[in-house]
């Protein structure tokens, strides 16, 4: 999430009881979760595991539970509790603002859209030109729908992330992590019906121009989907994958979470994917391997009885 | 889709601005794509690949972008883009129409029905007797509901076809073809919650007496089931399938498109369609086989390691 | 489902229209089918081969409908269609009560708890402290959901179970068993969006304490999960599954029903579950097994043309 505008981490560090350390002065441009951090970022760390990996990372704002060495330029913000300080600052910033009518005071929608009735759009959504939205769709706020968009009927545009602070040694083992993250949905993209479209925890998740979904497609927080896509019934892909330009996935696939697939990557139906995808090879099975290995290997398969009667054969 | 009354094809020239050959003073009855056409109906080609099979199909008109031979009491329409001329027709006989309440004044319910006041109802729906629809049900225009029928919570009847118009030399590869078929949902059928039933892209979808469905079924366009089935949740059939009567789909099943599934099949959990099946036989696996064939060949698989060791002890 | 008091079995007689032998005089506290039938319980059987599991079961009164011996201090309700006489005492317990608005007057939410207003709560419901109720939720009627529990946009609690009183000898073969059960969410649990929730068919759905659901979940009647659980979305979990504590499933996994899952076990993505499994071990696959045998077996398979390269070299 991009704040407002620039705030000053020595205010940041007041709201949320933090000793600084390192380059006190800055101005924070925003906040997110490891995985999406730019320049100008506050990220949170708890484990001392990853507290390398995030003082080194994109991010020129470190909350952070130890004293530590910070590299020029950055600083760190120590806390005790680094996960609420993260809740702290985005519920400042994303406060839940209650709706109490089926479209918001501050969404927007452009000429030509038609929302059904029983259709729900949230605060400071906007929704472009020619659009159709359909019944019982629930368009949670700050989502942007581009021009000639169609959600089908049942379909949710920035459900929460799955995304949780997990610590096995509290009665509560799973803390909500709160998503300021947006859904962007580009121009020309038909989502179908009982689609669940996740925002980003932190950053945005986002639909390229031209994507069509089929029914019943998951998508996860912070992902990114290129243009001219085509994904059929029931898939599901989880949180910040990418996905590039005209990608055809067929039904009941599964994408697992953080992976690449390439421009024009094909995956047929029933696969699970759990590593990248190179761009223009055809994928199948689970786990999914170039679909022209994967056939050639049933066809081995079938031969086992074959080879076990020749071992026989020779005793 | 069958027009309210038969069409002269020299109106329907005018209207997509055509050149006719062939049987001038015909008469269309009806508009279908290529899977679902019938005697009297009007299609539309657009690529030479399948010229001979619309021509030679079961259509009585044709709208082509080729001046061509026709067959005698057929005619062709000639047109720069026919695919722009079918949606042009299509829109003229079904043109959306907003719907401004949760249930549409030209929809009607049989006596005993009760409808969730949360539930959508649009135009030209029939809903029968001693139906049951739940809240935040979507049942979309012209989809006709039978007798003693329930539709749990959250589903919905009629979403638009996953089928589109796709040329990659241009910006938007996909193009929506609209959907003008219906879903018909006979007498005694149960759909469970978080359902999507596409109607017929040109034709209806069907669900037969008796049939019940659990919860998150995907059922797509154009597809025909029969009666007394019985489909459990998560499970995803495509497009134009036929499925016969007394069919037996347990969890995650997925079924791909255009296959015919015989009488009393049993599909267990998690298999993947990709053929035609036969009447009575149980199937398993993805791809799936008869499940006995299946069954020993994973008991083979176990036994590679063996295998191996007698192979590598004669050595 | 237990009866608000002990109502009286010539009572119950006498609405069914049934001949008691045995215990005349002894008061049933619930019905409840067999899976989950307790001491005090009316159960029902229609066929031979059950009814000796049925007698032997823990209910003390059972509708059967033929006359045989019963065990001291138990009685049999003896009618010609048990599975109607069941259906008209719970139908008895549990009418069908209309609802006519987007709450019903009967449902309760506790202090700082927000429902937006187009959710749907039916009769009887209770609602905790300082939830929030998504757009197009759906609780159905007498579900209880307890403190601090978010439930995302779309999703169904309380849908009826999949569960069918079923005949091949009749024109409908399939009879809808009525759920009188109910889904119980504990504290702290979050529900993704576009998830269904079965109530029980004759018990009680438990989602325990502090578990999160992603999107597109299922689950089944009578099925209790524990506590800390994490479920990947596109997962479903059939009726009357017992889960542990502290369990984690991935994305796209099936359970099948009646089986029971151990504390701390982890199910891999796109598993299919058709036996028990073991406290803290790992599984994959579908059939699943532990996922190191799994993943060894996936190396079997590739070694196949290696090992025919060997046994044709001994030619």
């Amino acid at each position: 999430m991009q704040f407002p505008s620039p705030v000053s981490i020595e205010w940041i560090a007041t709201i949320i009881d933090a000793k600084i350390t390192g380059n006190k002065n800055a101005f924070a441009t925003g906040i997110n979760e490891l995985h999406k951090v730019e320049k100008g970022d506050l990220v949170f760390v708890d484990h001392p595991k990853y507290y390398k990996t995030c003082i080194e990372s994109n991010a020129s704002f470190i909350i952070i539970n130890k004293e530590t060495e910070v590299p020029d330029g950055k600083a760190l913000l120590i806390v005790d509790n680094p996960f609420e300080a993260y809740c702290k600052i985005v519920n400042h910033f994303r406060p839940f603002k209650p709706v109490h009518s089926m479209m918001s005071e501050s969404a927007t929608a452009g000429e030509g859209t038609f929302i059904y009735p029983s259709a729900f759009v949230g605060n400071y959504v906007s929704i472009g030109k020619n659009c159709i939205i359909h019944p019982h769709v629930s368009i949670l706020d700050h989502c942007i729908i581009g021009n000639n968009v169609i959600i089908q009927a049942n379909t949710v545009i920035g459900s929460d992330a799955f995304y949780y602070n997990s610590k096995k040694d509290r009665s509560v083992w799973y803390k909500k992590m709160p998503s300021c993250g947006r859904v962007i949905i580009e121009d020309d993209v038909e989502i179908g019906a009982g689609c669940c479209i996740d925002r980003g925890v932190s950053h945005d998740t986002v639909i390229g121009k031209g994507t069509k979904m089929d029914n019943h497609i998951h998508v996860g927080h912070d992902t990114v989907i290129g243009e001219n896509g085509l994904f059929a019934a029931g898939t599901a892909i989880a949180g910040v994958v990418n996905i590039g330009n005209g990608v055809t996935v067929w039904g009941q696939v599964g994408i697992s979470k953080t992976l690449s697939i390439g421009d024009n990557a094909v995956i047929l139906a029933k696969s699970g994917i759990g590593g990248d995808l190179e761009t223009g090879k055809i994928y199948f099975g689970s786990p999914a391997e170039e679909a022209s290995i994967k056939k050639r290997e049933l066809v081995w398969i079938k031969r086992i009885p074959e080879i076990w009667e020749k071992v026989m054969a020779k005793k």
